[in-house]
């Protein structure tokens, strides 16, 4: 029961208030478009397909996905291999119930995602947190701690919390890893999308040879939080087991949001949608990283990032990072501690600056509000 | 692996043929109304509430929906005990996760619910068939088999498929083993709504004293089962964990649909909607039950029943009900078998039939085309 207090503190509502993280621009969401294409599929599908569908997904959906997947992040797939989720959340719970067993080790980033390390300790696994350098997961010393892993969790593209990317060296040696020990990985691309300069890079599925990689799409961050749709790309020999076990975890993703899905990617919304947000994240994420050189110098120090929703905003040493996030909610600012992200100590404290939910303004105003509490840390 | 094609096999989608059982009248959802629901709530929600939500559930629809069991259904709970689900398989996945481990007995009726069953038997629990009667599950016969069940799982308002009602001795008797046992009882409420005579009968979990019963409700019958929305009321002490593994599961359902659905009760459809299709669905019984005498009288012996969705079409003695049900799936016409819901042999075979989905020349036409099979059979 404290466990389940915990599991729901940490799965709270988000309010889009500075600095929450993971959270879309949902003001600037082509909702007009979304609504039509809505009541065009309820008028549409009511003639047939109101019944219950295909437990792996609405069939537009599966393509749909699969079609975007390859062409923008490289993922090799059919569309028989994409099972529609209610989110990356449930993807977690899909792998957990498939692969985990009591007692399996389990690799996790250190800091890393807690929803993610929640879900998989819930069917009894053991958690082995790994350090993440500079090159991403650092698998060298996860061996050292643990020689029978089943299944290791990352996210090569852009480490949640930190936002580093995994090296071609390091996603190598963990698909070699993978293949000798019979493992999996869990490669969750939560926002990928989200790349301001260079080419993003493949992902980590896509040159995996052994069929060795779950990859974990979610439309959270693309398109809003609560739509609660996602996408789990498996290999081919599991299609059926995952299909089997979505089946028996509440059917099928709700019919009307997965037809206004497909016709939204396939329409060409969605891309044209991330374009506009790539750009309006990258304005953002530059105003709160000048407004904290401005206001908070020798406190705070953030840097630009080439990706991602959201920056670290280190503290200097010996600062507790738990107390200036509670400081910060408490004058209705959200700042995560990495502390809470962390399962062994944090070497520096940082608080998880989210800039994609907010405006210009709402932005400049968290600044401030946050400056406040670093003047009254010092008296 | 088979095991996942067997799940895959009773879990396919469902057309809208003669006589598929537990679908709505799709062609008499009032869809203008619901459509209009939708948008307003994209637009009045989009504003502040489309990021993550309340795992347990929007609470609007856990407030409207607390109202609307209290008042229809005598179940008692506050909107606080209301977890919304996606639809109520996903409500046999949360209560399995908290309630069962390998090897725990669960008591089923036989011939009772396969998606039920299969979803317990994931967690390893070990079904324990129970005889239904015509007073409903037996629990003499079920204890003399399991003295150590933690879970009985029933559909008392109308056996699932048999059609009986659970007598007020055998609810008595069942609650008190539970409080006895330390069980706990899932009482599965899928089609109480469509009563034709006769008043209702309160839920068995409006009349358990000792917080034994999850009472498991779906919006797919009297809504759309395209929809995945149900709700599960828990006991107060097992709110939180409840919360919690539903956040591990997918976090919430789409919080859209929610808003649409809690409307849609708040402001009256939902009653008028469900008053309506009580008076089709009796007529649609009536002429499934008049055409069978005119073409099926000696082959096939189908009864009016007071309430549900479907009828047992018993078979004379010694007729293959599963070979019925694939000649008839080779006409078009979708009849499961009464034994493809047994764990044991069945004592007389029978087919289900549904007539809720179907209209008055549909159904006409799907008994003509029954009649044939049977004329078939005979040569």
């Amino acid at each position: 029961l404290k466990e389940s207090r915990r599991i729901l503190d940490s799965n709270q509502p988000t309010p889009a208030i500075p600095f929450q993280h993971g959270l879309s621009a949902i003001a600037s969401f082509p909702i007009d478009v979304w609504v039509k294409l809505t009541n065009r599929n309820y008028y549409y599908l009511q003639r047939n397909n109101f019944g219950y569908g295909e437990p792996a997904g609405y069939s537009p959906l599966r393509h749909a996905v699969a079609n975007y997947l390859n062409a923008f992040r490289a993922v090799k797939c059919n569309p028989e291999q994409v099972i529609i989720t209610n989110g990356a959340q449930h993807a977690f719970d899909l792998i957990g119930r498939v692969c985990l067993a009591p007692k399996t080790d389990v690799l996790m980033e250190d800091p890393g995602y807690v929803s993610a390390r929640q879900a998989f300790q819930s069917f009894g696994a053991t958690i082995i947190p790994v350090r993440v350098d500079a090159n991403g997961f650092d698998l060298d010393s996860a061996l050292s701690e643990s020689r029978n892993a089943r299944l290791a969790y990352v996210t090569p593209s852009h480490q949640f919390p930190l936002g580093v990317t995994m090296s071609l060296s390091r996603r190598l040696q963990l698909l070699e890893w993978a293949k000798r020990a019979n493992a999996w990985i869990v490669e969750d691309d939560y926002d990928s999308e989200f790349r301001y300069e260079g080419r993003p890079l493949p992902s980590l599925q896509g040159i995996d040879q052994d069929g060795r990689v779950f990859y974990i799409g979610t439309f959270s961050k693309t398109i809003f939080a609560a739509l609660r749709l996602g996408c789990l790309v498996v290999p081919p020999d599991l299609i059926d087991i995952f299909a089997a076990v979505r089946a028996l975890n509440g059917l099928h993703s709700p019919l009307i949001a997965q037809a206004t899905l497909a016709a939204f990617i396939d329409e060409g919304h969605f891309t044209r949608h991330i374009r506009r947000m790539r750009k309006l994240y990258r304005e953002r994420q530059e105003i709160l990283v000048s407004e904290c050189e401005k206001l908070l110098a020798g406190k705070i120090d953030v840097k630009l990032s080439e990706s991602g929703m959201h920056l670290i905003g280190w503290l200097n040493e010996g600062v507790d990072d738990r107390d200036m996030s509670e400081r910060a909610a408490s004058v209705g600012i959200k700042a995560a501690s990495l502390s809470s992200f962390s399962f062994n100590e944090v070497s520096r404290g940082g608080l998880i600056l989210g800039y994609t939910s907010t405006n210009e303004k709402q932005i400049k105003q968290g600044v401030k509000k946050l400056a406040q509490i670093f003047v009254s840390n010092k008296t």
